[in-house]
């Protein structure tokens, strides 16, 4: 065994250490700052500091390294990803892309790059504790809102930080960029038989919540001309719902939630609930996907003589990863000698909120069986190494910078 | 008013009364044997025993009425709904029936028919509180199975029934035959703006439970040609069962009961299990709609990747009514001055029952707004009055034999 796949096996087998600090025995579940937040603190910072990094947490509860750079004026890079869990969870969503930053710098063997490199473990990413995400990214990069700030006040002084200090966690404008590397959480790249993905964009999402209102009647009874059913009114429309998001490849549409009311299986549905995802690199495809499908559903639900109704309860729009460092990223993905793959990211990420401020890059490493928030999630360890290969390549490009 | 609609009238004031014998305060509900059925036992027996009428509980718990007959060696006709109801029912589903049976006997102004008629109150038909209907109806007819007793044997007790003497309310092989007046439960007759119509055939029923295994993956992260989407592949099925029944008039089919897993809103739904509830007059349509339908949801799974199971879990035949008392109710009706207008049974009645052993026929009144097993249930009075009149001439016509 080469030394890099020596250092990818060591990063998978800190993951899979890391995920046996959980909030329940027997299963990976690891919430904002909850208690094994901080086993995992220390585990992490120990490894940090024998690597020559040594660790802060900030007021947000994200865990900071800092490898110092040589160069006086260099501005800092930042290598991160998240700490936090969904209940349940796999071994490397998230920690995979900070246990890489770690052994990027052990792979460094000791040698001082030009520019500061700091490693981030976001505290939070998964939305699971406060039903919003991203607390750890945003705290650095904007800021939380006050309201925001009064819900997650007590779990932050429980864990012993201090809401005052909130701001001081922000980053100053200074930042170089930001690299994530980060499972794909999705079967395309283990569908191509490709060990790494290059994000050009993070999709946009819209969300909405459908109402068809129709007439719950006896199933024995009612005629089928003399029918409102609500569940085959929402069928016909989720059927054009997958033949729209089949007709353009930048587009995913999902109704992934569907609620039937009454429910018996001798009474025809009277209303049905359902859930609309769209998602889509391009916000114009997008939006105008939204728009035809909620028009679709008003239009299917007109003609069959039901009420229809939508509220549209989230939108947000595609992020592009930065165009200059993305380059640099394919060119050490090719130095590598692994296929340069590039593909969009479909689930929101740390990068997102890093691109609102700072130049950011996205690295996605094959998910086998596109397998994640699961127990069963894994990596295999040469594409670990292969993700190791490209980044050092990646981090050696920027010194050429500070030359 | 004239005194057809006083009595009419009356009908209805007295369903609306024993809608009051109730479970549940503020709602009716009155299961086999629960405590309000004793309320409904006594005032039903003092207005029969008013109009002449002795009557009996017999062992199951159905209320039987007896006018007596002239003639010596006639053969006893049966009138009959039931008494028990669905929770939070209307006032008129079975009790009108029985109310309609007491008010011909009143119409006969103490007229003595050559033939022993006798009225029964079904003490169950819904099926609520044991999970199987007909319990009143079935130990008239061809008696319960020995695991039903065992079930109902400590409510038959707690209501001062002797279980032992259950084989003592099976009707002879003597009975003439058995005329169920019952509103339609349906839209039909008002949709159409009638009265009455006649009930030629009650559906069979085919019940299924069926389910589509999928893969529960990331809404965002799979791309929709990777997918395997449980809900898609349901929805394009559930379009195709209502095309399928929409194209022949004597089937109808359901699916009531959709449960899609995980049902969040960003994940693919991995699993729906559905039901499917198809009817029929005609068993040869019904059997033939119900394996196409089960082969199609098979191919439609099949062509999409995913998993399917198919559990047949009830199948029940068409009951026909018999043709020459049918012929006579039609007879009546015309005579009455209403519009005869022919129609099957989609819902289950104790006609269904009773035909299994003696010559039924079957009268609907129409349900205004089709609306029943609600509060709102009703019916006209002008309705109720046509009915009494039908009904009326039939027992009339029915002399003419015994002339």
């Amino acid at each position: 065994m080469s030394g890099r796949q020596q250092l990818a096996q060591r990063t998978i087998d800190r993951c899979r250490a890391l995920a046996a600090c959980t909030e329940e025995p027997g299963r990976t579940t690891r919430t904002f700052l909850s208690p094994p937040m901080r086993e995992v603190h220390a585990l992490v910072s120990e490894w940090f500091e024998a690597a020559g990094c040594p660790v802060a947490i900030d007021a947000a509860g994200n865990l900071r390294a800092l490898y110092a750079g040589s160069h006086p004026a260099a501005r800092r890079f930042l290598i991160g990803s998240h700490l936090d869990t969904v209940p349940n969870a796999g071994a490397f969503d998230g920690i995979l892309g900070v246990m890489l930053g770690l052994a990027l710098v052990e792979n460094l063997a000791g040698r001082t790059l030009p520019y500061p490199l700091e490693i981030v473990g976001f505290s939070e990413e998964e939305g699971v504790r406060y039903g919003f995400p991203f607390i750890g990214s945003r705290a650095l990069v904007n800021g939380l809102t006050p309201r925001e700030i009064d819900l997650i006040t007590p779990a932050l002084r429980e864990f012993g930080l201090d809401p005052g200090r909130l701001s001081l966690a922000r980053l100053p404008d200074t930042v170089a960029g930001y690299l994530e590397i980060h499972i794909e959480q999705g079967p395309v790249l283990d569908h191509l038989n490709l060990p790494l993905g290059l994000v050009e964009a993070i999709a946009g999402q819209s969300r909405f919540q459908l109402s068809f209102s129709g007439s719950a009647n006896h199933a024995g009874t009612t005629p089928m001309a003399l029918r409102k059913d609500a569940l085959a009114c929402a069928a016909e429309w989720i059927w054009h719902v997958e033949q729209l998001a089949l007709a353009n490849s930048d587009l995913v549409a999902t109704v992934g939630r569907l609620e039937v009311e009454p429910g018996a299986s001798n009474v025809i549905p009277g209303c049905v609930r359902a859930s609309l995802d769209v998602r889509s690199t391009s916000d114009a495809i997008r939006t105008q996907a939204a728009s035809s499908l909620v028009e679709s559903a008003q239009a299917i639900a007109s003609r069959r003589g039901l009420q229809f109704a939508c509220l549209a309860h989230s939108e947000q729009p595609a992020t592009r990863m930065d165009l200059g460092f993305t380059a640099c990223l394919a060119r050490a993905v090719e130095q590598s000698g692994a296929p340069v793959h590039r593909m969009s990211s479909g689930a929101g990420h740390d990068a997102m909120i890093l691109a609102q401020r700072f130049p950011t890059a996205m690295l996605f490493v094959r998910s086998p069986g596109g397998i994640s928030h699961h127990p069963d999630e894994s990596v295999r360890v040469e594409d670990v190494a292969r993700a190791l290969d490209a980044c050092a390549l990646f981090l050696e490009g920027l010194e050429a910078v500070h030359a």
